[in-house]
């Protein structure tokens, strides 16, 4: 099995762009990415998008921006699997480069959420679930979050301002970020003041609404050409669980805990190897429960870290330190790419906020409440 | 790079299914296909689906559909790209073989149109094209195809009664087959005498709605226990062009031709080693285009071999021996699984129309006008 490089990656500010399409989105990024990899010519291109059926109109994504980016004659297709897509484009492009049948694949992600009311963004959203279970009922992502706050809450008595304290970590670290949607402090105070969103979860323990575009080529070993720039590959795993009303314990997301005993198993890390670590943290209560189900923390104990400081870029494990999806925003399809690119940065010795001796960062990735889960395992050459 | 194998097959009567679901659908065609190939467990699951969230309200369909199958903890993805979503999907399964990572693929197509009214379905197809340049002003697929129409009859002085002919040709094919849709012949005088759809493609000149879902193990060659059943999927290969308005030549497929090149390079294959041929004919004047872009006949006479009845099961180049898209029906993402697994049935000695000595078949699959063109190459063991 062939090894798989990171030779590029091109970021797109986060924002709501009123002014720009998905074309230009996606063009921006991979202008950034093409000149960062030192204008590779990619033999694959694979586009992650979640919503542009219900937001655009447009199904077929990929030709439409591989002709628009006159990359021709070079197969093209497009990933969806809900909120995980760019986890699982980057798993596709994986194995093009593994398989040795391509040398260069472009992976693109890109959403632009702004063109939808904010009613119809949380109906498309919902299209995730089971429809005939879940949305035909009424219930969407948010409501199911809001009953696993509540729970946890409840069960390991914890305190909403330890929970809430995630959004403002996210807020923190997205200051120094230059492509980050909501670059300013936002204290517990200002988050448990804010509007209720779904009883309990506050407006501000929430993502928010973003569009925007990130590009990543993956290439074989022959293709590295700056060892300094470039990042391994060194695995992906995946895993699923029923969905959340089945499972033995609500508070505990078993995919992910799947996904991790796979990196211990294959690639030899443990969580003590990890210099930093990115997770998917749509809402806050989500963060202390991929923290314990990681196996990082014990149960009702996820917050625990975050208020000794460990969470900081130089404390034991630097956490979304490009400000997550509640600062550095949440464009669906391509979120999981933006972590990889932030990621990144890290291991180049780049990032805005620079871990020291950054060596080995783990990539958390999911769709719905944990009904898929991905690891993305990266190191530096 | 590893091997790839077709192990198993499923298939669903493609019909209007008004009383079942996708995921009714979907466990038919994946009970079918696991049986065939004597229960292995997958260890990756690729949905192809082009319209289920405009019609049916559903994305993310991929973890639905694993969930539904209580095939819990493998990871899932879902591809779409536009009308060759099936094609695309094969694809991802033969890299997650060839690379090693991955023992056993099912690949699942499925699309249910029926419960889309017919105004809406045509909506939902032209969300394959660009919807700024194209949808925008009205324009719609079948349109497009009515301008090839009229080009090639006027250019070539061609008869619409020898185009239409190759509906007549998919009509009588699907008489024998079980899994067909419509399975009566349809005389060319009965086609011309049908309704206009759009001038001058009529009624009975386009492909039917359609739902049905068809399912096919990959697995690698230590995987394969029953040579006689098995067959080699050789070779993929994909090609892109620009819109077809921008074409140097609008009767011609350049992504087909690069396509084929690709085969005749790699696989060191050529037309006269070709046993039988699937083309993807959505529109009657779809097959002379295809055939001529393949090489396999001179601009303008490409329903010459037709006229010859040298498409017939036991003639030079037995074509659509399952009834094409015009008969056995055209469920969109699953329809290049349909093509596939009929030739499975035919390098098995088991087809509805079996075609005498057949040992090597080549399945076209395309997307929009010939914007992206897959070719799939098959081989009997």
């Amino acid at each position: 099995m062939n090894e798989v490089y990171i030779t590029g990656i091109g970021l797109t500010k986060v924002s709501e762009h009123w002014n720009k399409s998905l074309k230009h989105l996606t063009y921006e990024s991979v202008q950034n990415c093409l000149k960062d990899c030192n204008y590779k010519k990619p033999d694959l291109i694979v586009v992650s998008n979640a919503l542009g059926g219900f937001i655009q109109y447009q199904e077929s994504l990929s030709n439409l921006i591989a002709e628009n980016l006159s990359l021709n004659k070079i197969p093209n297709l497009r990933i969806e699997t809900g909120e995980a897509s760019g986890a699982s484009a980057l798993m596709v492009g994986y194995m093009a480069i593994a398989s040795g049948m391509f040398k260069n694949v472009l992976i693109i992600g890109v959403e632009k959420i702004s063109d939808a009311l904010p009613h119809q963004f949380i109906s498309y959203v919902s299209s995730f679930l089971d429809y005939e279970y879940f949305v035909y009922n009424g219930i969407t992502p948010a409501s199911i979050f809001a009953i696993l706050y509540k729970l946890y809450l409840k069960r390991y008595n914890a305190k909403q301002e330890n929970i809430a304290q995630f959004a403002s970590h996210d807020h923190k670290m997205a200051i120094n970020v230059e492509h980050a949607q909501y670059r300013f402090n936002l204290p517990v105070e200002r988050i448990l003041s804010s509007p209720i969103l779904v009883d309990p979860i506050r407006l501000f323990e929430s993502y928010p609404v973003s569009d925007g575009a990130a590009s990543i080529m993956l290439s074989s070993k022959d293709q590295v050409e700056n060892k300094d720039y470039s990042v391994k590959l060194e695995m992906i795993s995946a895993s699923t669980d029923v969905n959340v009303l089945y499972r033995e314990d609500m508070l505990l997301f078993a995919s992910l805990r799947d996904s991790f005993s796979q990196i211990r198993k294959h690639a030899k890390i443990e969580l003590k190897d990890i210099d930093f670590l990115e997770i998917y943290d749509p809402y806050t209560i989500a963060s202390p429960i991929i923290l314990e189900s990681l196996g990082l923390l014990n149960k009702g104990e996820g917050y625990k870290l975050l208020l000794e400081g460990q969470h900081e870029k130089d404390g034991d494990l630097p956490l979304n330190t490009h400000g997550g999806l509640k600062a550095r925003g949440h464009p669906i399809g391509a979120t999981t790419l933006y972590q990889v690119c932030e990621s990144v940065l890290q291991l180049r010795d780049k990032a805005y906020n620079q871990v020291p001796n950054a060596y080995i960062g783990l990539v958390h990735s999911m769709n719905n409440i944990g009904d898929q889960s991905f690891l993305i395992l990266l190191k530096r050459l």
